[in-house]
């Protein structure tokens, strides 16, 4: 990349040219920047599965990249902007939970983005985030955007618990992805190595324990599996998960040791 | 940005590569250029939206930027296909009335693009707007592109009118955005400064005045606010306005002053 | 174009950031390349789709372009993945099929890619596909980056048949576009030059001979016509023609001379 790598994620669709502006004010302020679209058919207003796409893509990007995420149920109201340095990246976004994937520790300092004057009560993307990306990409400093803040928001139930009365992992459907597939909260790192004992259990179906790959059941049958960001994530071979087993949005998913 | 700025505004959707195909015409004969998209899930055929996605965009470009819409119901008919070099950008259109948002005064010069010889009677894109938009950007001027042409098609309802015997002001559903919110012709600009007075009809439902935020009623609830580009828009609060109110493509908006 | 232009095709759509990881992997190998996204909205697994659409734009860029597609069911299982070198440009794909529209000599070298240890089992666009085109990019030579193939895998039925019982041209659906219209496996080049004697049937309808233009038939009525890659398509004048016509995916295609 000849200048700097700016990537942008949003809930704007393409019915509308919201992400062709924000280019342009990007560019404008930093011409030899390259930008790359991550997704930007993120459901409307859904922050969670925004967290989750962002985090499944970040790391594959330098940490000179800024990555800018704008989906914002609350644009006009009084939940600030912020720009955050990481050594993993740097983000621009509503401090609305959509930063969760951050890790403890990583934050080198964030600052809260001030509103222009005339800005739009409805495009924050193009009145506050762009510019701010775009100055961030000419080389600005963090500091130069505005004021220090301490904590950023963060989603309760963006990461799974362990629910020790019930001896369960207990979490929730972050993401729909495009072939149907319910990613869930829950990551490898978090069930034992040996899956076999293992038992999935999401809206009334017990789809067993986590397989290897899709050809692990017939056509047509659900199953639990990592996917490739390793969270386990409910199936259907050849179908539509979410469809097929009736999954509610942000339904709540188990894992249970089964029956000795 | 290194090269020249072209930007992309089409109804071709993502299942084709109709697009991509556009981007190797253009880069073909303009190999540094900066092509950035506007939006090409335009709906099929819908000038008036492609229009008013336009006019929201080609603002934030700088006026060296060369603007390529191809929303083209009559393609492989006698419609002329035009290059527009203005004030504010230079435009490659068919001439069907997507160059409405162009303000008048701003045309410096117009041509009309001859259709190469074995062109597809389907798509122009390729064949017709890409290359005159590579010539462009390649530096060809523009009298060298076609003859001159007076005058452009321009949509007659895609501005407000004012009625004088019912004293409202009538304008049309130009547009429906992702979050189903219905974007109007009115702009803030052709009502009174004052707005508590007003009351706005749509498809038989009387949505009260103009306000200035969705917080302004409860969620569910429908509303009237000027979005970010200054038009009167209907909307649902955390809802989409189009499938809840049932409003029609294109249905009549009034805006009256309500009895004192 | 600065750098080495590489092109993405796939089924990956945009709720998700399966595409901006792969242009980070593509980009952290060749940073200056150019990336033009050829179409992401393929249907889930639809081969036969991702090889038309292939087909339709590769021709338009210069031989010197690595063009990457990936729509592959068999992601995980044993099927091969494969950068091959031709006279008209370099592919990097699944060997499923996708790789059809090859012209039979024009290709110089084909190899098969490695899967790197820790790949992910249902991500190969990350893992595989896009850091062959990366390392290709850069100048790595083909014969680098795996063992030579012989041959590669041809879908049966993406070409047309002749019935020299029935004296029909035989061909199938291939892919949908965004407008309804139904592109099938026939070519102009298969069927006589004087097309009026002919007669397209599909699901039932006989939609007559084929047409020069929209304009020849009445609005609502189906027609066929050659698009814009010279293939037969069936479609709806200002309709859906899939919906209109109730087209199943793949359906027959017969051109038959009708009765004298």
């Amino acid at each position: 990349v000849s200048g700097p790598l700016v990537t942008l994620l949003s809930d704007f669709g393409h019915r509308d040219a919201y992400v062709g502006v924000m280019k342009a004010r990007i560019l404008a302020a930093a011409p030899h920047a390259t930008i790359v679209d991550l997704a930007h058919e993120i459901p409307p207003q859904d922050v969670h599965a925004a967290a989750y796409v962002l985090e499944t893509a970040f790391r594959w990007f330098p940490n000179t990249a800024i990555h800018v995420a704008v989906v914002d149920p609350g644009v006009g109201t009084e939940r600030a902007a912020v720009a955050v340095w990481t050594t993993h990246g740097t983000f621009v976004a509503p401090d609305n939970g959509l930063l969760t994937p951050i890790e403890e520790g990583k934050v080198q300092a964030a600052v809260r983005l001030e509103t222009p004057p005339g800005s739009s009560a409805t495009f924050h993307g193009r009145d506050v985030f762009a510019p701010a990306a775009g100055r961030l990409a000419a080389g600005d400093r963090l500091a130069e955007l505005g004021e220090p803040v301490e904590e950023l928001v963060v989603l309760d139930d963006y990461r799974s618990r362990w629910d020790a009365v019930a001896a369960t992992r207990v979490g929730r459907i972050l993401h729909v992805d495009r072939f149907g597939n319910a990613i869930t909260s829950i990551r490898r790192e978090e069930l034992p190595d040996t899956l076999a004992p293992l038992r999935v259990r999401v809206a009334g179906h017990d789809v067993g324990a986590p397989r290897q790959t899709y050809a692990d059941v017939a056509p047509g049958e659900p199953l639990a599996l990592f996917g490739s960001s390793e969270h386990l994530e409910i199936a259907v071979r050849e179908g539509h998960a979410v469809d097929a087993l009736g999954l509610p949005p942000g339904a709540e998913v188990v894992v249970a040791r089964s029956a000795p």
